[in-house]
């Protein structure tokens, strides 16, 4: 990575710590400075307006979640069916629940964009791209589920995490068994 | 209503209306008195701590989101089963996306409650009050689904909110559709 784009993601790390540890409100371009320790005007160097700042996050999210490829080829590697779907959805909430800041912080962006309207379409963008990818996964692999089905494991994994980030009102069952459950009702046989 | 109740509730809607619209760091004594247009001070009379502020919240959010006791019997006169179930779930969801603003800053408090300690115990009593309720209810209701069932219709559903207030990933599909088909899917029969 150039030396730019080091300090770029370094900043955009910072801002997903405040909007994990403060929320969405305290995310200020100055802000971000002092907890990246740099001096003051350096994150809005590189982010000139709040809307760039916010695109920044959303994009360093992707970057901090994204599947290790020789995991995927793992999952792909096993015949497609239930119990690899369900292993595909234990992989992405263990990762999202690993990576408990930026969870966090993606909850904030969402709520965020119920407040603001530029963020509510950065946040569409980014959802319903996700979505697609995900729908265009499943056809490429030859796993069960349709838009239909992916829409509701969406929702169910979203309330899932916020659950196991937050506080659960099932913590004696693991978070794999829940998976496995929601797996075993929602998904369509191949 | 006693008059200071009256004014107790009226204090506990701004403070809830500050967490909608400006996150759970906007929530200050200061900032509930600007927003219920009262002098300097007012809030910190009823609510001493910011413990106490946020219990109030808490509860005051109980209060609007109640059903209506007729709606109940209406629902309850049904035969039990996966039909009524649907129906029941359809108007919690329906409550709960009428009462945006509710909806809203039940989310702030349930981020906020990753942060602050005393936060997650206010919100662990209240969360697991209410999925004990729920367990009851569909006990004495003779209703299908256990303990295990209602978590996942609990995760399920707060997703499905937090895609219904913010940005949606499937808003071709109505949410009465999306209850439907989580009930089709996670109900074991009767």
């Amino acid at each position: 990575m150039a030396r730019n784009e080091e300090r770029r993601a370094r900043l955009a790390d910072a801002a997903i710590g405040v909007l994990a540890d403060e929320g969405a409100r305290g995310l200020t371009h100055r802000a971000v400075d002092r907890r990246a320790e740099e001096p003051a005007g350096t994150t809005s160097n590189y982010f000139r307006s709040r809307g760039d700042l916010l695109a920044g996050v959303v994009a360093r999210i992707g970057e901090r979640i994204a599947p290790d490829p020789a995991a995927v080829a793992r999952l792909r590697s096993a015949p497609p069916g239930r119990a690899s779907y369900a292993a595909h959805l234990r992989y992405v909430v263990a990762r999202m629940t690993a990576s408990r800041e930026v969870a966090l912080a993606w909850f904030e962006m969402r709520l965020e964009a119920a407040r603001r309207p530029e963020v509510a379409a950065l946040m569409r963008e980014t959802l319903v791209a996700g979505f697609e990818a995900d729908v265009a996964y499943n056809a490429s692999a030859g796993l069960p589920g349709g838009p239909a089905e992916i829409a509701l494991f969406h929702y169910a994994l979203d309330g899932l995490l916020l659950d196991r980030l937050t506080v659960s009102v099932d913590p004696a069952t693991s978070t794999d068994a829940v998976v496995d459950a929601l797996v075993e009702g929602l998904l369509p046989d191949a």
